[in-house]
Order: C-alpha cells, then structure tokens, then sequence
C-alpha cells in the first residue's frame, strides 16, 4: 500500500513540489499523523497546525504553496484526500466467490466475481451484475435485481423485486421495499391495502444503517442517482428522491413526496406527504415541512419557514416576556395619561 | 390470476354495470392502467381522469355511476380497491415447510403448514401456530408463542417469552422484546434493571420495518388487537397501544404511557412516560405530548397544545418582529404624548 | 431460584425485619404480589399500597420501618430492588460453547466459556474474551475485539476493527461502525471520503435495540465506560460520549461532537456537529442543541435555550393573540387620546 510522493502527485492529477521518491504508507488527520503519513489541508485554520505537524507532506491548495514542506498542490484539497485516503484504504474483505453455506434459490443469474458471504438468503430469480458484493446475513427477496459494482453491508434486506443499480452502497440493518404503510381506516379495523409496487435505487446511491425505504400500492418508490442518505431515515411509500440529494439521519419523508435534485434534508427533518421540493431546496435540522417548497429555498422550523422568516421571529421568542411586560406598562401609563393628563407642554 | 368483472362484482359485493364476462388480468392506477387492467376512482377530483384512462374496468362509488364504462358500482370505492388488490397480488413466495437449514430448538411444536425457511433460529419451547409464516433471518427467542397465520418477514427478532397473536404481520429489522432502559441512576454507574416482563402483540397488529418494543422490569408492552405501526417507531416499556390506533413512522412512546383505543400519532411524535392518552386522541406529527390527552382531542407542537389553540398563536409567531416594532413605536408616541400633549381637542 | 428473606437481606446488605426462614420465590410490583414474592416501596406515595398488597415481604427504607409486615430495610430501596431482580431473573438462555452451525473467519482466538450460537458469523482475527456470548444472527466483521462477559443480542453487527469493553450489552438489530456520512459535496455527483476510522465502545456500556454508531474518515468514535443508550439512536462519526451518560431513544448526535461526563440527552434529542456538552449537561426531549453548552446547564427547546429562559418564553406563546390584541387596543386608545385628549385632569 506504500507510495511514493511521486506517485501520489500523478494520482491526485496535482503538481508535486519536494521529493518524488518520498514513501508515503498511509494518510492521517493533521494533528496524528507521523512521520510516514501524508495529511491535508483544506480550511485555512487548520494551516497553523502545519508547523507543528510530524507529516512527512502535504496536499494543499495553491494558497499554502508557499509552506517549506514536502507538498502535493490541488485545485481542491479535501477532495483529493478522499481520493488519497481511497488510496490508502485496506482492501475490503470479501468472500471469494460463493460461499457453500449461503443459499441461493432456483434461477439466480450472476455476473462475474460475484461475492456472496455464508449465511446469506437469496430468492428466486434473482440476477446480480458483475462484482456484486453481499455480505453476511443479508436477504435477498425473489426477483431482486441488483447492478455491477454494488455492495451490501451485513444484515441488510431488499425484498421482492425492489432493484438496485451500479455501484450502490448499502449498510447494515437497511430494509429496502417493506410495505407501505396503507390501510382503509375504520373504527372496527383498518383494511390492508395490498402493496405491490417496488422500490427502485439508481445508481452510485449510499444508504445508511437501519434505515426503512417502502414500497407503495402501485408503482414505485425511487431514490435517484447519487443520492447519499445516512442512518435511521425512514422513506414512506412512492416517494421520489432526486438525484445527488443529501438525507442527514433520522429524516423522515411521508408518502408520495417529491424531492427535486440536490434537496438537502437535516438531521430529523419530517415532510408530511404528497408534496414537492424543488430542486436545492435547504431543509434545516429538525424541520417540519407541511407543504411544498420552490425551487432553490431553505426553510426550518416545524412548522417550516422561510429561513429569513423564521431568523426575525425566533430570535424574538426569548424577549416574549419582555414584551409582553412593557405592553403591560404602557397600558398602564396610557390608562394614567388619559385620566391624568401632563398639565403642560414642555419644550 | 385472471378474474372476470362479473367474478369481481361479486367478490367485492358490487353492483355490475357492464359485461360479466370481461377479462380483468391485474389493478394500476387510474393514469397508468392498461386495457388489462381495472382501476378505481375514489375521490371525485380523480373522476376527471377516468376519459383518458385505458383501464378496462373502474370500481367507483355511486355518485359515478354515469361514467359509461364498464363498472362495479360500490359504497366505499377505496376499500373495494384494497380488496380487489389483494384478489390480484401475486402469491407471497413462501417456504413449504421447514427448511433443514433453519435451527430448531427443542420442545418446538407448531401447527399446520407453518413455513420456516433457511437461516432462522428458533430457540427452545417456542410454539407457533397453523400457519406461521417465519423467513430468513429471523431469531426466535426460548418461549415465544405466535398465534395463526402471522407472518415475520426477513431478519426479525423476537425475544424470549413475548407474544403474538394471529394474523400479526412484522417487517423486517424489527426487535420485539430486547430490554427496556431501565436503570437505577448513579454518579459512578447506573445499576441495570433486570428486565423480566414481557411484550403482548394482539391480533391483527402490523408493525413496520426497524421497529424497536421493548420488555419492561415487571408486567407486560401490550399493543392491542389492529394496531398499525409504520416504519422505526420506538415502543418503551410497558407501554399500551389501544386497539385500532395507528402509529405514524419514527414516533417515540416513553416508558408505561397509556394510548387508548384509535389513538393517531404522527410522523416523529414524542410521547413521554407514565401519561394516559385517552381514546381517538389525535396527536400531529413531530408533536411533543408532556401530559395525559382527554379522549378526542387533537393535540399539536411541542409541547403540545390543543389544536384550536396552537393554530391561534403558531400563526402570530411571524408576526412577532412586527408586533415588537409597533409596541417600540407606541411607547414613543406615548412618551411624546406625555411630554407633549395635544394642545387642543379638535373635533 | 427459592431464597430465604434472611439469605436476600444479607445479600442485599439490609436489616432484616421479620422471619428469616420466609421463603421467596420471586419479585413483583407492589400491586401485582402474590405470598410468593417480595415486592419494594421506593416512593412514599406507593406506601398506601402495601396494606392490600398480597407480597410475603417488602424491600423498603428506613422511613417505611414501621410497616408491620416482613421487612428488608435497606438505605436505598430501589436500588435494592434492581439487585434482588437480578437474583431472581431467570438464567439466560446461552449455547454451550461454538455452535458447529455458526461460521468463524480464520485466526479467531477466544477465550474461556465463549458462547456461539449458530448461525453467527464472525470475521478473521477476531478476538473474545472469557465468557462473551454472541447470539444468533450477529455478524462481526474482521479484527473485531470484544472484552469479557459481553453480551450481543440477536441479529447485531459489528464492523471491521471496532473493539467492545466488559461487560457491553448490545441489543438486537444494533450497528457499530458503518461509515460515517462523510462526502465532498459537488453538484455531479458526491465524492465518498473513505471511512478508515473505528468505534470504541467502553466497559459497561448497553446500547440499545437498532441503534446505529458511525466510525468516521479518520480516528475513532468513543462511547466512554458505563454510557446507557435507548433504541434507535444515532452516533455519527467521530462523536464521544463521556462516562454514564444517558442517551434517551430516537437521540441523534451529529458528526465530532462531544458529550461530557453524566449527560443526559431526553428522547429525540438532536444535537448538530462539532459542538461541546460539558459534563452533567440535561438535554430535554426533542431539543436541538445547536451550540456548545457549558456544564451543568440544562437546555431544552429548538432551537435549544436555556431551561429557565424557555420556560419564561413558552408560557406566554399562548398569550401571544391576547398580547396582539392588546397591542392594538392600545394603539387605538393612544390614537384617540392625540386626536382627543382628556378635556381637564380628574382627581
């Protein structure tokens, strides 16, 4: 896994300035690395910690060219360390083929070096594109179909005929296509609504641990491509997640909802359904959407606002009292003045 | 899985209006249903697009029983199409019988055609029903009973001792029994509550994806008969689910709260312990429920207020920085006023 | 599992107050007793109870001393209660030794009386300490390390390289060590950081059901000795938790942040990145901390305020249409009164 300097310089399409045949065996924060490590600056504070720093070099932008260390200069430091720390990575362990003690049903097609762990459940009819990787106590529904590249952490379920694409990162405990929550209500029972939609995950999507994408009724629930979602959300029935939308944890998004491309939701954010996000729409932390929102907005609050709206009034909730107690004295002066009027104008 | 309209009519007690003998191959939604298809209309703003739709069929209500298209006229057109739906869904794949490569402990007995299949742990004295549909991935507990016909969908768990009853469906990732937080406060540690109750699941429960119910220290969690959970709903322990009550996704319910019966929580609403929420309390999502609800009571925002009141003052809250502006503008005027009073009365 | 009421109070460190030969078969709620079980007062106003209760012994104070029935009388009743639980819970169910059923990795060392049930897979070179039971359906990836005396409950995952203390329970359906949701934003796509970090989890820690704790880029995520987590809690990476706090359910704590020792954050609780609780901190149900907060300060609300401060504000938030019409009465009576000024001064 060593480099050299050199190598990474080329890697990282930068410009090296120091020593091509310095090795370099791993990548580490400014503050921990050592002597054999390669770290990065990408914010302007953390520069002055170079000085201190034991790294044997540097990948800056060109504003920290003028730093007297071995350095790899890029237009876009943080993200040439995620592609150096890709880099730097251990190889994944992956089981070598198909493990004897997982079990796969009647008709399964698979592509080329195909992993599949022990103790993995794989239906019928299910088709897996070429380096798919699935990892230990994972379920595979019937007629789950599943694109090149694509890994599946430990223990994540993708039922009946949900379909994953290329490169599509899954971590453990998700379940993908569980049904809808949808019933007929009534006092005596609430009916099922049989769910036989699907669930759809384009390509180059990341989902996080434990969390709940349903299928619908009819049609499909669909997260576009290069989605990233992290831990916990929870998407309800024939939702649409557009493309390259981020979902901090614990977001919860009800049925039908539509989000535009590049939508940010914050942590716990919650839209009730059947609206829409436009494209970049900004959700804060904690939000509650209760309606649509154009394109290009960012609210918080719950219910959610306009954020310049809810900036003026939030940070008039803590002089409530205040406010309300002067309101009481002007009452009370206005009461004074009108049965004891001032005798004179003064100047 | 073809049915004829006629064969449909009477299924779904419908009145026929149209040709008996039409084949009817699946159900899509109004604007996606083929010439094989039926479809339904259960809200009038969709009867707009019943023209344009290619379905063969329609179930609607009376109040469209002029459409001139083959019909199955029924009072409640939305039901009709949950049933009809489930007339057309495919068969759920399901293992016949026990898998030799599920564990079984010992002392299990079950009843009829109980599936099992692949990679399941069953632990010791565990009885199951006629029926019982188990699939890969699920544990069982020593001493759990589940009733006839109940189903667990993949990578379930259910800890030892705790009940369900018939036709109770579970998603998968879902935790029914795992201990509650109940520890003994301390500076230099929290002594554990051995937790030695258990959990009730009635009848007819579904309970969504990556649920979490826990066991109390003594007695039970008890969600009673025609309970619908969604997805990531926290149940503490020694909670009571009333009958019938539905459980919007991620809703938080602390520990020995009472929900009566056709309780509604929404999306991301909390509910602390040891509160009684009486029966058909609605409580809005991401609502924060501090204090026990009379029965019927619509309840919202956190802390929750009753719903009359809180859409009364959550709609001046953005009027905040102008009332703020008008009560500094006033205590000038009356300053001024004071100091320099009209000189005359005019009028 | 019979204790005498001399053998529990000499196991409890209590005064005996009553016949030592008494025999107890097990624990119960004051209202739930039969004359087979010992059951505790450890509030006052439960104290009423014990004249109806059926229990053959009462765990109480010193204050309830003067109760004429058998007595064990201990300074802290309740804590007492949890100790003498202990000793009544049943065993647990364990499998004796490795189940032939379960995969091991290669290089696994373990140490004595290690419980494995089947179906568990664990990676190469892992390493167990005496006496870890690992429940069915666990997953652990390679290099994992876990001290003696810990518990996995079913269907857990553990990730490559994170390391367990003693004495750790973790409840089923729980994560450790995803990936934390690190990215480098761009319109085209985001760029994944590689996630090289791991999670350390401390002595004594229980988390509980579906939780998920992220490793990070770099470096480690901590949750230090003796920390309680509810379910469905979220750990992003790179996030510490201090010693015996207490983490409440459905709480998300976003990337870097730093709780001190004894915090205790109420249930759906968020707080944001890169921010400091001091030790003690209280953290209300359903706040959002969006800034560090210094010890011992209790905050509550969301944006999350002080406690004092909140309360303040929050009970005039349903005042806040009375104060609005006040405000406007007020301007018309002022209005007035510059248009018609009181004709002469009354006494």
């Amino acid at each position: 896994m060593e480099r050299t300097l050199g190598e990474l310089a080329a890697l990282l399409g930068g410009k090296l300035q120091g020593p091509a045949d310095l090795v370099i065996q791993s990548i580490a924060a400014i503050d921990r690395a050592t002597p054999r490590d390669i770290t990065f600056i990408s914010q302007k504070r953390y520069a002055r910690l170079a000085a201190q720093s034991q790294a044997a070099a540097f990948i800056v932008g060109p504003d920290q060219a003028h730093l007297a260390r071995p350095l790899i200069i890029v237009p876009h430091p943080y993200l040439a360390y995620a592609q150096a720390a890709a880099l730097f990575a251990p190889p994944r362990s992956r089981w070598p083929g198909v493990s004897p003690l997982a079990f796969l049903g009647q008709g399964v097609e698979m592509g080329q070096e195909v992993s599949i762990s022990p103790l993995v459940f794989i239906g019928n009819d299910v088709r897996l594109g070429d380096r798919v990787t699935i990892m230990p106590g994972c379920v595979l529904g019937d007629q789950v179909q599943i694109g090149a590249d694509t890994l599946l952490h430990p223990n994540v379920t993708i039922l009946e005929r949900c379909t994953l694409g290329q490169r599509v990162i899954i971590h453990s405990g998700t379940v993908i296509g569980a049904d809808g929550f949808g019933f007929v209500p009534g006092k005596e029972g609430h009916q099922k609504i049989p769910q036989l939609g699907i669930v759809v995950i384009e390509d180059d999507v990341e989902i996080g641990a434990n969390c709940a994408i349903d299928r619908g009724a009819l049609g499909e629930t669909r997260v576009e491509r290069g989605v990233k979602m992290d831990n916990l959300v929870h998407l309800a029935h024939n939702v649409t997640v557009g493309a390259h939308s981020l979902l901090v944890a614990q977001v919860g998004v009800a049925g039908s909802t539509k989000l535009g491309k590049g939508v940010a939701l914050g942590g716990q954010a919650g839209l009730v359904g059947h609206i829409e996000l436009g494209d970049g729409v900004q959700v804060a932390a904690q939000a509650g959407v209760t309606h649509s929102i154009p394109a290009g907005q960012t609210v918080i609050g719950s219910p959610a606002k306009p954020h310049q709206e809810f900036i003026k009034f939030i940070s008039l909730l803590p002089k409530l009292p205040e406010i309300f107690k002067r309101l009481k004295e002007l009452e009370k002066r206005v009461t004074e003045l009108a049965v004891n009027p001032p005798e004179e104008p003064q100047e």
